[in-house]
């Protein structure tokens, strides 16, 4: 299979492990004993250490965000598209680093682990996490791979929060912040659709108040319902006109006046809505939608963005796109219009692209060249 | 009570019931033995029953859009804004009727009437009911009624397509159509948004495959869920901003870090989806996005929406409202350049309002402004 990996890809990677034990005291009030975080590399940290990208992932992300796993050798890492030699974050140059953030269903500890105080899995006992929180464990990641300062951290969406809470709360350990398709806090309609989702997940009957796995069932529907409406807000309008319009799925002209799927965006949501229960778990994507709805570094400081970011060193590159209505170009410029306004250096692109929030994944070319050319002054900055 | 009725409202009103016993032939290719249509009328028809107005309803409307029912003083029909003396719809001039359209359940024949064939509720035995079945069974009502041709079919949303499917199926009986905030054919996205909510109902556990009635349970959680899920695309998300922002329902300062309702739009969103399923069917529900998934005049036209209004002979008042996602502008747009490609007179407004696709429901100035106007040409034409 290997030759089929393409030459500007970072190849076969795996997973690694990390342990931490030391406490760990939450947003919430809350403490974990200790956990593991999940996290992949790519390139190679040079000798100063200088060379270090941390990259955060979105709601149903993980620490998979380049290459290939030998168990699947079709699908590439979810930021594939801007990790790898020659690609933005360059891994000829900078030794990119990606971890499952707390929390999370994928190898970091969570609600699928189990609690070391009861011996039973954590289910609905795992606590809220927060975006601070998750800079706080990145952090602690950071030490442990010998990585005083972050070149820069990355992200798209909820990714792009975590880059920029960094940015505000260790900005003697990020060089440049990389914020994409993302926004300083959520508005009434984002909380209203996460709530939606939340609420399917927690009226299904196998929902069981969070603690499913004793009854070795999942709320599947309630997760598929949510990861359905996901979707929905995921792509443009125009992007989903393009993709499906109003085909059938049947080559027959009459209707079929049945519940059965027959438009191809009815096939698709189902397709995705069922796929992704077999990977994903409930009480994290719970977890995951509070984090995005408490988001709101503005808070501290009486709703001022601009005070809230008053001690940022770090340059930022924000960038947003023209048809992503989830995070919206006005998200971005309201992060923009703070930096600007506390005297911090900020460039903003904002990509016409049709794909809508989901154009943060993908190869727009404008978008590489842009992500491309900023990363070459991060490069040039730390001499690599 | 009756001294707070306002002026200019339509006062008390009854729903009245009309029986039909001829067998209708549905374009599902089923048929219906009989069925009965609940109805209101405001206003006097005149001697030549040449003022009658048709008001068709939206998804989740009734006949009941104008005046006070007596056990309910406080909510006035849902096109209140629209109907009544010196209104728009002015009742000093025009007769005006809104039917419950077949298949709804607020008093006509849909899925929780007796099914004469079993002596059991209808229940998911109710067949599939399109727009132009709609437009068949007002027609029915008009002969009822002594109306040969109705002054104006008017219109919001699924209403509104109601009033092209009449222009087109019945052009010698619609002096007018009045379409707001409505379009030719559903999106992708419309659809996709219609599907999650039909999952979240067919998917409740209570569903039983539609046949609830027999268990004495309804499929609460998966109606409410699409019921939220619904509101979310009824508003801008401006309008959402300005309403609820991220308020919070308690004064404390610090999040909850649980899943209790936290934020108001959260509040507001599980209001509405809770009191929603007192009032509604859930098969109800589902017909009505089938028939909103289905309604495409241009499909038998293979796609050229001109050519399927080529016998219109009604002028058009085409109406959109700037900040509405679901219908948006270009929606309207399409139905515009379709009648001027065909050569009908058609007036056309797109006005500037905050509210999303609820605007067509709310007192909009301008709105009611340029609805008054056209509607004061028809009252000319009638001579009223």
């Amino acid at each position: 299979m290997s030759d089929a990996i393409p030459p500007n890809s970072v190849g076969w990677v795996t997973p690694r492990y990390a342990q931490f034990d030391e406490p760990l005291a939450l947003e919430s009030g809350r403490e974990l004993p200790g956990y593991t975080l999940a996290y992949e590399t790519y390139g190679t940290l040079n000798a100063q250490a200088s060379n270090a990208i941390l990259v955060c992932h979105a709601l149903s992300g993980n620490h998979h965000a380049a290459g290939f796993h030998a168990d699947d050798a079709k699908k590439p890492g979810w930021w594939d598209a801007c990790i790898g030699p020659g690609k933005p974050l360059d891994t000829n140059r900078f030794f990119v680093v990606c971890s499952n953030n707390l929390g999370g269903c994928h190898g970091s500890t969570g609600p699928i682990s189990e609690n070391p105080e009861t011996g039973e899995l954590y289910g609905a006992d795992f606590p809220m996490v927060t975006v601070k929180d998750w800079v706080q464990t990145q952090a602690r990641l950071a030490d442990h791979l010998g990585i005083e300062r972050w070149a820069a951290v990355a992200g798209g969406s909820l990714g792009g929060m975590q880059a920029l809470q960094w940015a505000i709360d260790a900005p003697e350990r990020i060089g440049h912040a990389i914020v994409i398709a993302a926004a300083a806090k959520l508005s009434a309609q984002n909380i209203a659709f996460n709530e939606v989702a939340r609420q399917a997940i927690r009226s299904d009957p196998d929902f069981n108040d969070g603690r499913y796995h004793r009854a070795g069932a999942t709320p599947r529907t309630g997760l598929m319902l949510a990861r359905m409406l996901g979707h929905i807000t995921y792509l443009s309008e125009a992007a989903m006109g393009e993709k499906f319009g109003r085909e059938r799925r049947s080559e027959q002209s009459d209707y079929g006046f049945d519940y059965n799927v027959e438009f191809e965006v009815e096939s698709y949501l189902r397709h995705q809505g069922q796929s992704f229960v077999d990977r994903f778990d409930a009480n994290t994507y719970l977890l995951m939608t509070k984090a995005l709805d408490y988001f709101d570094p503005a808070a501290a400081t009486g709703g001022d963005l601009a005070a809230a970011l008053a001690n940022v060193r770090s340059p930022f590159l924000v960038t947003s796109f023209t048809s992503d209505w989830r995070f919206p170009p006005a998200a971005s410029h309201e992060i923009v219009r703070a930096l600007l306004d506390t005297n911090k250096r900020v460039n903003y692109a904002e990509i016409r692209a049709n794909h809508g929030h989901d154009a943060f994944l993908m190869p727009v070319p404008r978008y590489l060249e842009i992500f491309s050319t900023y990363m070459q002054r991060v490069a040039d900055e730390v001499g690599v």
